[in-house]
């Protein structure tokens, strides 16, 4: 398959999305090749010491790119040239079997919404993250690709993510959780409730209820759905007191026993590894016509390398076939 | 003052409310009384093999209790007798200046806004919850008590959290943020943009912009503003990841070595304590017209305690009176 790579997204761009897309050498079929989407003389430039890239990767090229911070469909319309742009139509036009970046995830989502569609019957598309926790992997969704939800497009990222979790993760019956504030059915705002019925009426969906943020934690459950706003929240909140209480358990430690700080930081690496970002390589936008692979901004060579094996995973479990074979089976629960 | 707890409620009632209103003794003035309000009988043998608790604790009898999973309004409508509508009566009556209470949190914030009514001005009474960081305390409003909530609300929020943080965390001009997933002013949902602009036109208040969850742990600001089905389940994914990562590290050392494991233990306590919210005592519900502090049900002895400090520091510094001045002032950005 070809993998589109936005090779100008993200903190470490342009370097970080080379050295990353080389190391997956390793990971591709003799027919898979890479597809760095940037400008060419830069990515051309970090290829060249390399022996033998030219086996496993091209460079297509495209002029601009969008800052983190632009307004992502503005940017899209000013910056028809941009990497991520030319991305999506490159994979529009058939020339691109799978997108990757680490980019502005605004204008990603925005980019394969527009150019790649939605896969039959899906209302809005959804990143599922896979969240490391003590008691194993756990898939949340969305997690900001969508900030006005209705009930009908959480129940629909329950059912997609439960097949992401059916084929990627392995487990075959997953219990799926809707993020609330109690796990009584009283609890909960208008779009829980209505949310929550829809998941009740369908026996195919092992719906375990509503939990709180803290049993994300206990292994509830497989799958955590909410509403993009939340999730994005939560996952930056994740990622921010992760880091926060490393740092304050360091500094603890040196203050109280310097010696047993240097000792730690070995065990604290092994646990950082664990919930680092990096390990899980990159999140698919779930619900659209085609594969899109969004990365952390601060995406390391790791990141990228492991985005590119989740590509592979993706594309060989044909989870899109599934997706829409579970969508069109669940049309009658949605009055349709 | 008299202040109120309801014995009643939370997950070690009654003995844990009792032995933390004995150990208040200190923190109280002569005139200063801590009333027990719950089943008289059974507060009463909590008490009596302890010598003098007649000269600062009174009981209030009160014969049902409102379950932690029961419907809030429902439950005060059926059970009129239970402890927290005990309380809230109380208090509305003139016979208690404060209210506390580690129970059902929805029937306490309900009894409390139907009983006590709202400051002058204010349209949404919300909890204002102390969360430590790395770079010190950060007050988050609301984290539960409105789950509908309008731009009015969450900008009366940063007023409320100001004049909290102001004269409970002595930080003269507090920095207020909305916590939202971008800076950008173009991400966000509705009514994260349209609270926004709120703040950007009072020129009194110290806005920093909108922030992500990891920027809380960052020091960029004392106030984070959010609505309270979000500050709920983000305050409840705090306490879930930070369990999860202690665990996660004392395996980690266990396994790799357990002697290191043993000398952790120490410095983990520390830690633990200091993002312990037994450490805070409890949340004010900011915008009712008297005191109500809100505790977490798993409150120990100590979290009661710590809640009666944060009571008389409440009624100390006067801080509805700076509320309502402040609401006051602020009628015309509301356009009112």
């Amino acid at each position: 398959m070809r993998i589109g790579v936005d090779a100008m997204g993200g903190d470490f761009a342009p370097a970080g999305l080379v050295e990353g897309a080389l190391a997956a050498k390793s990971l591709l079929g003799n027919d898979d090749r890479v597809v760095l989407v940037g400008d060419e003389a830069v990515i051309r430039r970090r290829l060249d010491n390399q022996a033998g890239w030219e086996q496993f990767i091209r460079i297509e090229h495209a002029g601009e790119v969008i800052g983190m911070d632009e307004s992502p469909v503005e940017a899209l319309r000013q910056k028809p040239d941009s990497s991520i742009a030319r991305l999506a139509s490159l994979a529009a036009a058939g020339e691109l079997d799978a997108i990757i970046s680490a980019g502005n995830t605004g204008a990603c989502v925005a980019a394969a919404q527009m150019r790649l569609r939605r896969l039959r019957g899906v209302h809005r598309p959804g990143i599922a993250i896979i969240t490391p926790t003590y008691a194993g992997p756990v898939i949340m969704c969305d997690v900001g690709a969508n900030v006005n939800c209705r009930p009908q497009h959480l129940y629909q990222y329950g059912l997609m993510s439960s097949e992401y979790s059916r084929y990627i993760c392995g487990i075959e019956k997953p219990r799926v959780a809707l993020l609330s504030i109690g796990e009584e059915d009283a609890k909960g705002n208008q779009l829980v409730k209505e949310t929550r019925d829809l998941f009740k009426n369908d026996p195919e969906l092992k719906f375990v209820g509503n939990i709180e943020g803290r049993d994300i934690f206990h292994g509830a459950c497989d799958v955590v759905v909410t509403e993009g706003f939340v999730g994005n929240v939560a996952l930056k909140l994740m990622e921010g007191l992760a880091e926060g209480l490393f740092k304050s358990t360091c500094l603890e430690l040196t203050r109280s026993n310097p010696d047993l700080a240097g000792q730690f930081e070995h065990a604290i690496t092994k646990i950082r590894e664990k919930y680092d970002f990096n390990e899980y390589g990159g999140a698919p936008l779930l619900g659209v016509n085609g594969i899109c692979i969004i990365c952390h901004g601060a995406s390391r060579p790791r990141g990228i390398t492991n985005a590119i094996r989740v590509t592979l995973d993706f594309a060989k479990t044909h989870i899109n076939d599934r997706i829409t074979e579970r969508i069109a089976q669940c049309r009658g629960t949605l009055n349709e």
